[in-house]
């Protein structure tokens, strides 16, 4: 499958580099691909990549314009930026996999939620492109969880008004290993999701570790 | 232990029944103790405290200063006036439980939140009582979790200012058969755990059951 992944971070790298291991057509997008390579510092997006060839690098635009399935792995509050730099005629008809996390940092730590308990970001990006297929997922787990959830185990919501699109982003998720995967309806469950982080932040403190997931047990 | 549960609803009954089962010397509270015996129709208070003579009933004041830990078992919207009734001076170096949510159900379902992200009705209880001593806990998970948590598992999360008084919570969780308790911190952490009710709500809704619970997997 042709997989854009948007943003060069560390949600971006872990869902590009598991994505691409496991067969997939993948390619990153950033504003300035020449930007993002031009830096070669230890810890650099060019380090990672120079490690995996097989991932390709390209402008938001043009990333998502040649996949088929499009991930959304940058911050909550450059999300719309991106996805309007990436354009909606890039979108349309795709699948829009939203993991980020509405976290607003601005009064310092740790960060409130900019939306939240009658909106929700996942809503915000699929009013913004009512033509992509968004499906809100993974942003409740550490990115090592997301592409290895066996480590820890735990629950995978999704959330989407397109049952296609959950399909595709399910099988995909199993593909990563995600042994529970609980559909939430359509896109508004991203609401709950979302409000997890809260938590996720404080259990990260009192844990000492980002090595946990939430589980549904039932 | 003398245990008051300020409240008659399900909460209040599945915690005062467990706890009297356990051994303790339980008085329920209510606003007006003659009123809430007369209403006697099939599933009203006084049929279920018939079969349960050991359980006491008393006004909120009476109940709660003839005990050492107080549980406040009432919904969010009436928590801070029903503890008003109960009285500082009753409530004063109490280990104050307090498994309300602060739901607002005034535009119908889903209910959003009354108070959420940069406070909470935990630290609104112990701000509003600054001699009690506050533990939020439980209200994650359906009543009947919360008395018999053996039915699915899951996580116990408990936050507080007071050491001691986590410490006597934690033992009356374990008693009733909690085998997993997460420890948040002091009080702030309740705002993560009231946060997890819209997904809570949701999850009722999907799964179409209440016999579920978070489980903090590590």
């Amino acid at each position: 499958m042709r997989i854009a992944v948007l943003g060069t971070g560390g949600v971006g790298r872990a869902l590009a580099g598991r994505l691409a291991e496991l067969g997939h057509d993948v390619t990153v997008g950033t504003r300035d691909p020449a930007a993002t390579l031009a830096r070669a510092e230890p810890g650099s997006f060019r380090e990672w990549a120079d490690a995996r060839p097989a991932v390709g690098l390209a402008s938001y635009p043009d990333a998502a314009a040649g996949a088929d399935v499009v991930f959304n792995a940058t911050p909550g509050d450059a999300t719309l930026d991106v996805l309007a730099a990436a354009g909606a005629g890039s979108l349309a008809g795709k699948v829009l996999v939203d993991v980020s996390n509405p976290l607003d940092f601005s009064a310092g730590f740790p960060p409130t939620l900019f939306v939240k308990d009658t909106d929700s970001l996942g809503e915000r990006v699929q009013a913004a492109y009512p033509d992509a297929r968004v499906v809100k997922t993974l942003q409740t787990m550490n990115n090592s969880i997301m592409v290895h959830p066996e480590s820890v185990g735990g629950t995978a919501f999704v959330a989407g008004d397109d049952a296609d699109a959950k399909a595709v982003v399910t099988a995909l998720l199993a593909e990563m290993g995600h042994a529970d995967v609980l559909d939430l309806g359509d896109i508004t469950g991203s609401r709950g999701t979302e409000m997890l982080l809260p938590l996720w932040v404080r259990l990260m403190g009192v844990l000492g570790t980002a090595e946990f997931n939430f589980k549904i047990v039932r």
